[in-house]
């Protein structure tokens, strides 16, 4: 079976070789028959693009599987440090968690969602079922809230999305709640988030951006075991926020040594559940 | 002006999409006269491909400018993440920073360069300038010469690209210079590399897999003010390596006990620069 002219335009070429990278997002490894099958592309043009995509290092092949390759590690990469955003962002965010011991988080909305662009939690990393590149429904975590509370149009499209996904049982199901919700989000210029999108996890985020309109979020997140949502992390988040966003738009840094004070204020906690946050070797790196 | 026929191939549409995409390497905000420069693509299906890439994320466009988009993001973490070396060894890097206090890097070849595929050292990471899904020429990196003394076709590869590139001074730059380097390798089952590669910097690192053939490398790296690469490093960077690759064959972990002994013995160097080892943070999570 051969392509169709029409099937062989520049964007139909660009749609399919989309539609076969999809194909990998679950399970990690496919055969050829497992692409055809997922994609529904005949099975000897899927053969001659896999092959094309293992030249071009965006797949791999082992043995009679393909997997993701090593030029989507390379481009994926790029992308994150090349944002300017993340940029800005990398040394509030060590800071962030240096001075709360805990897991922090950098996000940006995408449709409907939230895709964290950055990840910093040291050995606790692990223990937050998040990843750099990963996404979630806006609606049920801290950032997708502190975004959505300060950005109508973000809003706009996830209620437009229609009927709200529920990942718990504490999950904002209508939009009604997301509304009254917000509010709060927008009276507190912080969002906290509650078993809403991991049962046992919880997280505090800030909007970055100006109040008019946010265009990401820092979070700093954990088993609530061991999270105490308050205003005592409030406090660095919205530091770390601001500094942020001061930070992409080039002008001074002024939020740093106001979060090194906001360090030793919070020192003593600190110190009891994370004596990392002032180890020597964080010292010598700060 | 319009796309020939013979372009519209589904490889040729490949091969352009790929010729974009690298464009965005370097600078990584490119306006459409400068990826029509860049690519030598006719300026209108340039046009046509940018925003159909921006339609499927794989770019994103602020204004005039077009960057790498979110689903590359996506992508090279799935790559990453769905990649069965890296989940047997996530637990060993991170092991085996705590034990260390240093950076930890694991790194695969690809082509004559190596790739690193993870890279665990909190905030010591930020002192190192390596990235996950950057590359370095394997035959001035520690993990490329781990590599390199125990794969034969690697070798190859790396001989038959000609010239080895120079980095710093002390970069090994014959085929003669490398073989030698390459015997102790083999010697000490070890990879020592002393500002080859960054001035500054050096590294220390054990292939993974059976002597037979590396598939991959652990390493250890740092400021040589502060790394003292010697026999200390090697034993747990050993066992880290043996734990891993035992780990990708499914076998069972007989490595973490041994290794967590490595750090008992190690707990006073270890204490010394950097208390983070043996906070109560990592016991938490140990």
């Amino acid at each position: 079976m051969t392509i169709q002219p029409d099937a062989a335009t520049p964007s139909a070429v660009l749609d399919r070789v989309s539609l076969v990278l999809d194909a990998f997002e679950g399970p990690g490894r496919l055969t050829l028959a497992q692409v055809v099958r997922r994609t529904g592309l005949p099975r000897s043009s899927a053969h001659r693009m896999l092959e094309r995509l293992v030249h071009l290092r965006w797949l791999r092949r082992q043995g009679r599987d393909y997997e993701l390759g090593m030029r989507l590690v390379e481009l994926g990469s790029l992308a994150v440090h090349q944002d300017r955003l993340h940029r800005a962002a990398l040394p509030f965010l060590h800071e962030l968690h240096r001075v709360t011991g805990h897991v922090v988080h950098l996000a940006i909305m995408d449709g409907a969602d939230v895709v964290y662009l950055e990840k910093i939690g040291g050995r606790m990393a692990a223990a937050v079922p998040t990843r750099v590149g990963g996404r979630h429904p806006a609606h049920c975590t801290g950032v997708g809230k502190a975004i959505l509370g300060f950005s109508d149009a973000d809003l706009r499209t996830v209620l437009a999305s229609g009927q709200l996904a529920r990942k718990t049982r504490y999950t904002i199901s209508t939009g009604d709640q997301l509304r009254t919700e917000l509010s709060k989000v927008r009276a507190h210029g912080i969002a906290y988030e509650r078993e809403e999108s991991i049962p046992g996890f919880g997280c505090i985020a800030a909007p970055i951006g100006d109040l008019g309109e946010a265009v990401a979020a820092v979070s700093i997140c954990g088993p609530l075991s061991q999270l105490k949502l308050d205003a005592q992390l409030a406090a660095p988040l919205r530091m770390a926020a601001l500094g942020i966003w001061r930070n992409i738009e080039g002008g001074p840094v002024r939020v740093q040594p106001t979060l090194q004070q906001a360090r030793i204020r919070l020192g003593g906690a600190v110190i009891q559940h994370h004596p990392a946050s002032t180890s020597a070797a964080d010292l010598q790196y700060a």
